[in-house]
């Protein structure tokens, strides 16, 4: 189904990595609305993934880019600039990679310099990414900047590490950046806070299961899904929400508003019966 | 421009006065996006208005309905599943009204009948419409709620009087009653926190420009207008944003996340910089 | 243990059941900080509870009031008034009560006559005292109101109910009245966001016990105490905190901000593995 | 005024560079409320400042530490153990540093080996800090932890730059930190986001006096001072507010909840009144 939502409309989509990244399926649904998409991610993810089977059903360019590295990002502007044949629309942040949670280095014990690594890719990769399209003035009037955070900005999850504080940073400097890219050229920057996904990022998270059925439970509408996360973007890229900007938008059928529901209480008080029957026999 | 966002959608839309509505943009919005649409209204706010030029031109019922009637309410919704030949898939719920407000009544001198009677048409009315619409089983699984808010539901706005309160408890039935009209029919019921906008309604709110004209310096992308307010309730409509539900979504160029910023900071010291070039002469 | 906080303060306290209420030990620990009180509840709650008690070891006056009655109010800061000789320094208000609540009677099947009374009772409550006391005058300079919330306000509970909307609006009116009596008077008013507590009016939710023992794993300081609560309070009345107002302070072991504890994890992982085993057998 | 609430309790005391420092503040109302003290800064900080006088005045010892080396962290936490005789109950975290605000290096055309030292400096000193004294075992169950930090965390300020970033992860870290050092040894880790303050490095903000005026109007009770902090900082390190973690506490006469007060609206309104009469003559 497609609506020409972004019929005429150009973006870079950095982190497909295989099918299913939730990006991949922000640039499948991006170019199902007209889009005209370049793909970037890291050289090493490139090399593991899929990318290149993504890239030719949308006919995208695929552009190698080591976010922490202005260099790569600067190519990567002026590049998509010339496949774009000038500036573009919209952009999707899923970027995040932490050196302490890939080692298996607890918070409390937390390397220092993997820390800022956490924060230089997950984060700050952002602002570099702005800034450089700033100085190239690369980004249209109205054009809309999307990066995908996670509700540990806000609520501490057990193990889930220096990529809560990187969340926390992202989400600020999308508000700090959106400041400055809304007044002076009207493109808005907002995140999107989006449920646990089977992802091959998120399934790295230890008890992710566990966690994700949690959620499921608590959600009336369920966790949102990869596919969804796409639809949810496309609205976000399109010219309907063109005064939404800073903003933390929670896509998450409806768990960040939720404190206990029905399900997750019942599922909860499970594991007292069971204990309490096994005591009994 | 038209996306057929809407298309095969049906729904109700309260609060359309005049044009200057936003109600008004919204049902025009919809309407021009492939949806059916059944308009109402308070019966006073029907014949001080000019609703029935738009029934015309959307080729719409008019039902009157007085929200704060559980009776009235039950024949709007009865009705309208007869004109639209079944369950619909959408509400906008832009009411608000506060006799305290309408007789210059202080907050700080409050009458306690009229306080209620705020809470009732402006918050508990959307209680109303949800309860009815749920015996009826009116709305279609994963059909969409969305009530109009304001900002004066998180932070305090002299003059602003009960309305904020009303605000906050609106926001509060959106989340609990989308807890459980979600998680049996999967519908969605969120809050829009709009700019200060000039309606008739937002022109009513004393010192409205020094503040519209303070917010929109404040803002970004400035202000966010009727219009603009109309396509992001079709998005939210739409079948593209299944997933978010119990939210309060800003809906204001950037304001909710602004402290201060350089243009409101100019026009801020203005104030002073002429008293002190006065003081000279 | 004393430090003399509340030396020469003198203060209301309203909600004092019997000795599991949160207000009986507020009414306690300020007492033995310093304070002179005067104790109040609603007539029915007099006759069923032990206020008495708690009136003769404090050496305080118990004074009647039904918070719905402005009449009753009026009387209540008179008399109060009287009691202390002049005005007063703080107030607490401990009330809640929702007849749906109480009668079993669904959020999705309300009485919206029992609604508005839910809100009288419990939220609008709070500005009738702070009118009232404003319009005598009562509460001195620097003086400061605090009222129980719960995080139901922000995050939806099963079964919670119209007690949702009462703390939001309750909430927001501690905003909106903090405002005015500070700018005046510079009185401050804030609420605490208390963890679930086992008192009468606690233990009254469904399900209490096994949202209690949630609460108390996902917290890393575990649920907060009445007791604790109690101290919290006292530092609140203090000149300590003479510039927090308008503010929802959680006082929940940190609760609010956790997303999953390893404690609660273990406990919801528990529910499947036990299934399981039980499945094996 | 004393209320001996720190009686028997130590602590340590970062960031105290003058008489005009919060940090210095805080220092001389915890060693009146009994604490023993021990006071660290960086050694610039330490030359150019005062602080040997407060040491004086404290009978406290002087501790040079450069927060970005865990040599440092390390060496200040065994001295302080050594000072102390054993553990210790409270620390306090004022400090913040931007080489890029120092350079005048504007947000949008920032340095990115600066970003990461303002992020390093002035909010993973926090971690750094605390995983330190967990690696000794230095503070004692029911400790205390406070972390000054600002509202531009979660609002974006004109000219305030990388130090919102700064400050929006240092509340995340005290949130994550919190969680794990509150369910281990229920030590408690808070922000406090305080009122602009006239201090050598709140003075050093572009504009800051506009900002200030404007706060200032906006807040019912005024702006906080660093003495106010300083009393409410007292309340945190005491055993009154034991459940009270991973909070973000505002400590700014109201402001973080005021959307607009008549004071900042009338002050506003007069930069047009005093043009639009200019413009008559």
């Amino acid at each position: 189904m497609s609506y020409n939502l972004l019929k005429g409309k150009k973006g870079i989509i950095f982190g497909a990595l295989n099918e299913s990244s939730i990006a991949w399926k922000v640039a499948e649904r991006a170019y199902d609305e007209g889009a005209e998409i370049v793909l970037t991610n890291a050289p090493f993810a490139i090399r593991m993934g899929e990318i290149d089977k993504l890239a030719k059903k949308l006919n995208a360019a695929v552009i190698s880019c080591d976010v922490t590295s202005l260099d790569d990002i600067e190519k990567l502007i002026k590049n998509s600039m010339e496949q774009f044949g000038g500036k573009f629309d919209f952009i999707l942040h899923s970027i995040g990679m932490s050196p302490n949670v890939r080692k298996d280095i607890p918070y409390d014990n937390i390397n220092y310099a993997n820390f800022l690594k956490t924060l230089d890719i997950s984060a700050l990769s952002l602002h570099k990414i702005l800034q450089t399209c700033r100085n190239y003035d690369a980004i249209n009037e109205w054009g809309s900047v999307v990066a995908l955070s996670y509700i540990a900005a806000q609520r501490t999850l057990d193990l889930y590490n220096d990529m809560a504080d990187a969340k926390a940073i992202l989400e600020s400097i999308a508000r700090s950046f959106g400041y400055i890219y809304g007044r002076e050229k009207f493109i808005r920057i907002n995140t999107i806070s989006q449920s646990p996904t089977r992802t091959t990022a998120g399934s790295r998270i230890d008890a992710f299961d566990s966690l994700f059925d949690f959620t499921d439970r608590m959600s009336p509408l369920g966790n949102a899904t990869a596919d969804e996360c796409a639809d949810y973007c496309v609205t976000l890229f399109s010219d309907l929400t063109k005064k939404v900007t800073m903003q933390n938008l929670f896509h998450d059928g409806g768990f960040s508003s939720m404190g206990m529901s029905q399900k997750a209480k019942r599922q909860y008080e499970k594991s007292f019966e069971d204990t309490q029957e096994k005591e009994k026999t």
